[in-house]
């Protein structure tokens, strides 16, 4: 794909190679994002954030990104305060904020929402999110992650062995996890999870058209045995009618460092798109985990700030451009010591 | 009028010369808005953008042409964050925040709220909209809308013929710019609402006190017939009492491509205010006028950010600097391709 | 204390030294918060401006003074748009958010809440008020205050005489600036309060083992008569069960120009952390002394921009750094004239 200029919408727009040219461009960012140096290549840029659903996380990961890269950001963070209640269509909406911006990225409740708007936006917009639908963005750093982790080991993507957990339903980064990984060779993929909050059918087929090996359960202990990375999710409460629907589902699959102990191989890396229910009657990853190394988790939020400034370079085509730009940091970094 | 640290509160405090420079620089800060260029010229400065209710369009405009001169902003989105909740004076809010910033625009609920803020502020306050008071930026941008829509016709704004359509009565935008035509000469204004929804009175007497020719309908067709800018305007739900009294009147007026082939001269502009609500009981303009190429609405919303850039500028006294402290845009624009 | 890289949690942290040094980089920082000169030092830094509780005095204060040290700003203005209510623990939440910023300030509804946060956060987090527990740097611009406003009658902070006013026991200013004077010699402290919105009796004993002179009153008039400083507070109607209960504290002590002139010494200082309420039925500081020279409330404001540039410039270790990246404003200073 060309990436200057475009939308960010879905995964299907991937091949495996531009996912590989993604990824070197995200190495290329790690000094920026450990304030080891400062680039300014995108100064007087601006980043139209339009987040019509809250999300803290993603919303300002998107933002730290662009101003990582010297961007400006100007923000919205509830569907409240948008003219959209007033009767606006997403269309007029897309033609407005376009003019306002150099590039947008936008979350909003709805399925396909975020393609409507891109269709009329006179900029690049990324999908931050369209209800159950996609959130591209964390496949790709997922999938980054994995890469990553799995390098420690001398080993690719391909021969991946994954076990994906909880809601996969309604968990939108699962969806579009499950596509990526059809770009790849030799993949198994365990699914685990109530029946009635199964991986739909479709993306099932279309992993097993692209060859996956997948593999459906509804019991964790003996599923997790034989994997390279466990994937856990959080029971997607907001997307259920009611909370007491989703309480029946939550805590189900809890993965703590006894069960990790005693059925998974050593290092299997534990990852989770966050945020993860630590309540007690969730409890998805026991905090026991947090001190063991393979708990990969806060990597990947890391890593989440690396694919999304690798993406504003890519479509705003200053790859090339980021160190010419650049300086060192000024300030007392606390990630160095 | 001296702009320099001025207050933009009313648009009563224009002269049509003020209005006629204001357009010349506007017009210099085209290729800032247009991604040719970036400006670094309000380097350091900041605008308290404070929207005391909520209106993404017109907050996100205000703080990205400030970002366009190279100025930071802070924000608020809402009445409810505020220390207004707790009893404290505008006065005292104005006091505060004045301290924050070097210059200030507001929003409030309340008609003549910016003012008492203003009156106690101690840098420059721009009304962003008081209630169903007045809204001088969306005026002056309208303004500057006509004016640019004639000029490719070879007319200046002397001359006009407008229609004004919808809830005449709560658009402050139509106020603000009635009263602004009354610089102007040999103006013929047509006001089409249901009599409920009437201009005020008071808005009348003065457009005719100034030697304006004013009409009144409560028909859409006949009277959209000779003139040169149909401007529609949104039932403003929020200001009625209840959503019920509000429906009575929604979708009165609804102008689509086949009335206006049958019934407005060609070439006839379209402007609105936006947002337009597209929902199918209102519908106030049709989306087969979108191909419309004197449909300028979307125009409108981008001159926005042209005439504030320029509000800001000669408030804060930098337009002969502009261009001293710019370069190229570093990366891809899309409005160039 | 060493102050790179530090956590600002607590008044407690300060020594005497820390205090007296902190103060004099926030006279260093005056000619950038009065738009005498631009400072670009933490170009490239992002504060994460996480307000978990709605204050947009605080919020924009603490993101002003980032901005004029010339940082970025990522925030977040409520509880509702945060992944806490996913179930998420905030320690997680201070693992992801530290990824994206280089200093945390944070506010949040719970007491130990912060300090929880910074001991699983990568970078300085600083208290931007939690619950009833603390707001360090209020209490440090309190004193910043007290100390400029005794400097101009020749005097230092040692053989302050303070009279604190009003809801003692909910006001977390009031707290903090009561621990901080422990740091003091000679201090006079009389505390004015309905008996059951009394100071906590922890802190009263605090302040007596550090040999302040501490008595209590529950009558306003008598007890200003021989102070320094009124300290008056509004009743913190959100930290009681239902509005009725505060509303029956809400007026007990209002101070206005005829009583100020009848019972206070000539040239008393007015304080007041604000907002003030001014409704009629609170009234705390009646606006009739607006125009009392000692009226200290909106200097007490700036100065907090002062204190809290000068903390980012210590955390950040760029105190000796601030000038070099310095440059005239360029834009009209309505402040100078």
């Amino acid at each position: 794909m060309n990436f200057t200029g475009a939308h960010i919408l879905s995964i299907s727009q991937f091949q495996r190679s531009d996912v590989e040219y993604l990824f070197t461009v995200a190495n290329q960012m790690e000094p920026y994002a450990l304030r080891k140096r400062v680039t300014r290549v995108l100064e007087g840029a601006i980043l139209g954030n339009m987040f019509f659903e809250p999300s803290t996380r993603t919303r300002v990961s998107f933002g730290s990104a662009f101003n990582l890269l010297g961007g400006e950001v100007r923000e919205t963070a509830g569907f409240e305060s948008s003219a959209l209640v007033k009767g606006e269509s997403l269309q007029d909406t897309a033609r407005v904020l376009s003019g306002f911006s150099d590039v947008i990225c936008m979350r909003h409740p709805q399925a396909g929402s975020v393609a409507d708007f891109a269709s009329a936006s006179r900029v690049p917009v990324m999908n931050g999110g369209d209800g159950a639908n996609e959130h591209p963005t964390q496949a790709l750093l997922d999938l980054y992650t994995i890469a990553r982790e799995l390098k420690g080991k001398g080993r690719g993507i391909d021969g991946l062995r994954i076990a994906m957990i909880g809601d996969l339903r309604h968990g939108r980064t699962v969806h579009s996890l499950s596509k990526l990984l059809c770009l790849y060779s030799n993949i198994q993929v365990i699914l685990i999870s109530p029946r009635e909050l199964a991986l739909p059918e479709d993306i099932v087929e279309q992993m097993r058209a692209a060859g996956l090996a997948v593999t459906v359960s509804e019991e964790l202990n003996s599923s997790i045995a034989n994997v390279d990375i466990v994937y856990s999710t959080r029971i997607q409460e907001e997307r259920f009618t009611t909370k007491e629907e989703a309480d029946l589902y939550r805590g189900k699959f809890r993965l703590n460092q006894a069960i990790y102990t005693q059925y998974c191989e050593p290092n299997t890396v534990i990852m989770h798109p966050l945020p993860r229910d630590s309540r007690s009657d969730a409890n998805e990853l026991d905090s026991d985990l947090d001190s063991n190394p393979n708990l990969a988790i806060f990597r990947q939020t890391d890593n989440g700030l690396l694919i999304r400034m690798a993406l504003f370079a890519l479509v705003l085509d200053v790859v090339g451009k980021v160190d010419q730009y650049s300086h060192d940091v000024r300030w007392y970094n606390s990630r160095q010591n």
